[in-house]
């Protein structure tokens, strides 16, 4: 093992070559209802994955998934899950190899992704004091849609390692509150952020854009020399989604956090 | 893929070589209850994937462990969840390279876990008509421990991998009753089993050895020329490990089952 638990993947040495394991679920009641659309609960369940092992700068490959079912559930429903998780699989070339099934009482899909480690792999401990912070997209509100249909940002990242050799990436999943503090210590630094430079999707408020969580974009640290060239890059080679510099990481003891206390998502917090 | 649905696990290929990859998932009230002891809830949810890498001649490497956890587990009953995966893990030098929690209603664990594939891979479907088929162990009764505390055997598919070239293996999960056609059916052929010949279980009849299922013993063929050889290298060996003929592949058409009707575990089957 090359890297493990703590960031978006693994990085594990196989014979000939590293490879990038994920490993996730999402949960009835918890990351979908049974209201939801179900082609979207399969394309959800495949995109967490596959957006970990992009933020990471691999090339998704080749995906297990496992599925407990209700026994309620209908076939065409069921059906529909795996439509919408082969879809995007085809989209983003990702083999589903096997899979089982269980009965249970609430529907779970697990999903685990080997990913290629062939490029700059990015993890998230690379990062030094006045790295500047970057994040694609908008934040906040992704519980109106975008957390079922999101793109997960594979291209752009790859696309980062090559030019741009971020010191840090990762993706959002939890909130910038919860994930940013993560990437951080990972660094052991601590980090500013520019609270009104947050870029907040349409409607939402800055507090949300920090605490809302499922934006599935990517988080970013570069060398501060390098962020001028960056943005102008970036705005050609990706010019239908907004990169921002949202602050800086800095030495311990040195950073604040935005002033609203919102915390992002948590699965265990209290009500 | 090389390997895909249908198989013990995936075979992949890789940069630099192939890889075996198999994902499983153990569901609270289907393969466990919560007054299980949590050590062997753990245990049982690696062993199974363990189990599936070495009934293809592969060596287990890397897990990633996905838990939803209902609220109401203690941190004990969890930490001895993963005390027992752990001690599994070490056991068979597997490293649990990452993972994800959720909160959920029902516990449910699930595992990815890659293998190497560096040695002889055996499938299902290789086998030929005349075939002798064998089974390691006692088969039956399961559901009184050995469901949660089996021996995956990774040791003994590998050395007949290395010494015997079995034309067809997997491990008997779901019972011989359903298992024993999946394996005749990958090769396009019927089997004849000699029913008082299977190893039961002490107190278990033929019966519940054809049809209990959770054995996770080794149910191979091998060319007919080759039994009485493996008979005496096996007992050598490992002479702890029953092993035990208990019939033959034969061609399409002419093939028979016992005649108990009992079908092996099926999760969706109706009461």
């Amino acid at each position: 093992m090359i890297i493990g638990p703590g960031d978006d993947c693994a990085l594990v040495k196989q014979p000939g070559g590293n490879v990038l394991l994920k490993a996730d679920a999402i949960v009835q009641d918890v990351h979908f209802t049974l209201e939801t659309e179900p082609r979207l609960i399969g394309r959800k369940a495949l995109a967490r994955a596959i957006s970990d092992i992009g933020a990471m700068g691999g090339t998704p490959r080749h995906a297990l998934v496992t599925v407990v079912l209700p026994p309620t559930l209908s076939v065409a429903f069921i059906e529909a899950i795996y439509e919408g998780m082969n879809e995007l699989a085809t989209e983003f070339q990702v083999s589903i190899v096997g899979g089982e099934t269980s009965k249970g009482r609430e529907l779970v899909i697990s999903v685990a992704l080997s990913g290629d480690a062939a490029g700059r792999v990015v993890g998230r401990s690379g990062a030094s004091a006045g790295d500047v912070l970057f994040v694609t997209g908008q934040l906040g509100g992704s519980i109106h849609g975008k957390h079922l249909n999101f793109t997960p940002r594979v291209r752009e990242a790859q696309w980062l390692a090559a030019h741009f050799a971020p010191t840090a990436m990762m993706d959002v999943s939890d909130g910038l509150a919860k994930d940013l503090p993560r990437l951080a210590r990972a660094s052991r630094l601590e980090f500013v952020v520019d609270e009104p430079s947050l870029p907040c999707s349409p409607g939402c408020t800055a507090a949300q854009a920090w605490g809302d969580g499922e934006d599935y974009e990517l988080l970013f640290a570069i060398d501060a020399g390098h962020a001028d060239q960056l943005k102008q890059a970036w705005s050609q080679a990706h010019p239908h989604l907004a990169l921002t510099k949202i602050g800086r990481l800095v030495a311990a003891g040195e950073g604040c956090a935005p002033g609203f206390a919102s915390s992002g998502w948590d699965h265990f917090a209290k009500p």
